[in-house]
């Protein structure tokens, strides 16, 4: 299959509008896939996954899975054609607009704002809306999916520099989170069912020994961390949560959030595999209210 | 709340006929939440937890959540009336009358077929057929409820004297298997949402230090055990498995299953806490047949 993309075509195209709904066991579902639950003593998080808890409330980051339908369809959108096992997650941004109902029906409305050449590969970047039952915008997605070998067109390079960047000293606060075998297999079912995360044979293809973690399971780890330190665990002060993702996570392996309070309500962190000592989240910023 | 119990009226007892829904998503969960999937590399139980897998099939002991919501009502049989906290699962028989559909909506026939009067309680038995779409019958479950302090009426005592009693010799095969700290609230999501397994104050209230383990999670992994063991993972040899609960299971305990192949097609088994070397579940038995 060959490498196709036509700027001009695929730069403001709109995805279908697709539905989405989530109920109150999904909540509970997707907060065990990012590790919440880990004790179930720990009252401070019982919340997000116990659905008679009186506090019971979604992870600010279960929006990320709302406009996963949607995104989706990718590989067909008109003027560009790629071989789907050459896509990577390179960014995400999440921005919450609205408190996170209990339960959902959402729509959710997806363009691409912007395409960039890095010569290797291309970057498609589209800004997903999830608007709730009344209209509203509840959230807003934010992804950079880069696309290797579809590069070379001659375009925008796009922004460069790196943002994000933590402050020259210890972190103010560093969250240890295990991370389990399963994991992968658990963060599927809530949030995205791709093959790379089951199944061994799909892993080996993409030249891992082993099925990896989503970036976006490592982003819900990272976000429980930020929400313990900095926001009371309260999710309505989650404001803005974003990253860039480096490496890959096994299941098992264990995570450390390290976390640089950088002003009023801005948290730059990064998070790294204890065990290969690497960053596999990077360059990466919440905004939390005050309370 | 005064204990009450007409035997007459118990005894016969039809429940409200129910139906029962479940999706792919659902077989996955519910292998997850007894245990499957926690070395995803094992490619003899991917079939369990992947929708993908051309193998992909559920756990025999998926049959047990068919019935849960039937059986829920039982707090409202006319002719008896007990606080539901002096309710305890004493004992439990899966018979299984077909393969079971990778997704199915099923109607649950549940009949109280026996009441025993134990003295310090009253045994309540309740037979649920699952019927398929075709109105054939899927699988039986016989749950034993045993309610304290309802006991005295007067009533037959029933079936005394063990059976399933394992050989007096050390076990043909014995297999370790972890709990997570987190088992009971993933589990509560596929199969029971009872707070008894979420909530530590509810746990407290049954003068439990935390949470407890559902003991059909524990009859699931001991089912993997078996089905590993001397049936090939096939589920479709799954002929029937039962056992009586004896004990509580923390989560994050390690379950070692000792089985006995007593003759073809015939494994007693039951299941230690390593941590506590005290038998959980026992007098338990599988039927298994040719490949």
């Amino acid at each position: 299959m060959d490498n196709f993309i036509d700027v001009n075509q695929v730069l403001g195209y709109e995805f279908p509008l697709k539905q989405f709904r989530y109920d109150q066991r999904d909540v509970c579902l997707y907060a065990l896939g990012v590790g919440a639950g880990e004790d179930p003593m720990n009252r401070e998080e019982l919340p997000f996954v116990y659905e008679f808890s009186p506090r019971f409330t979604p992870l600010p980051t279960l929006a990320v899975t709302f406009p996963f339908d949607a995104i989706g369809t990718i590989t067909s959108v008109p003027g560009m054609r790629f071989n789907p096992m050459m896509l990577l997650h390179g960014e995400q941004k999440l921005e919450l607009l609205r408190p996170l109902p209990l339960q959902a029906t959402l729509t959710n409305r997806a363009v691409i704002t912007a395409v960039y050449d890095k010569g290797s590969g291309a970057v498609i970047v589209i800004e997903a809306t999830s608007l709730n039952e009344q209209g509203e915008p509840l959230c807003r997605n934010t992804s950079h999916i880069f696309i290797r070998g579809l590069g070379g067109f001659g375009g925008e390079r796009g922004p460069s520099g790196a943002k994000n960047v933590p402050p020259d000293r210890a972190p103010d606060a560093v969250v240890h989170q295990k991370t389990r075998e399963n994991q992968a297999l658990l963060y599927r079912l809530a949030g995205d069912p791709n093959p790379l995360h089951a199944d061994p044979d799909m892993a080996a293809l993409g030249n891992f020994p082993r099925p990896i973690l989503h970036g976006l399971c490592t982003f819900g780890f990272a976000g429980r961390a930020v929400l313990s330190q900095f926001a009371g665990n309260d999710p309505k002060r989650m404001q803005s949560l974003e990253c860039r993702f480096t490496r890959h996570v096994f299941p098992g392996e264990t995570l450390a959030t390290e976390m640089w309070q950088v002003a009023a309500g801005q948290v730059l962190f990064q998070v790294r595999v204890v065990e290969r000592n690497e960053i596999v989240l990077a360059n990466a910023a919440a905004v939390i209210s005050e309370q």
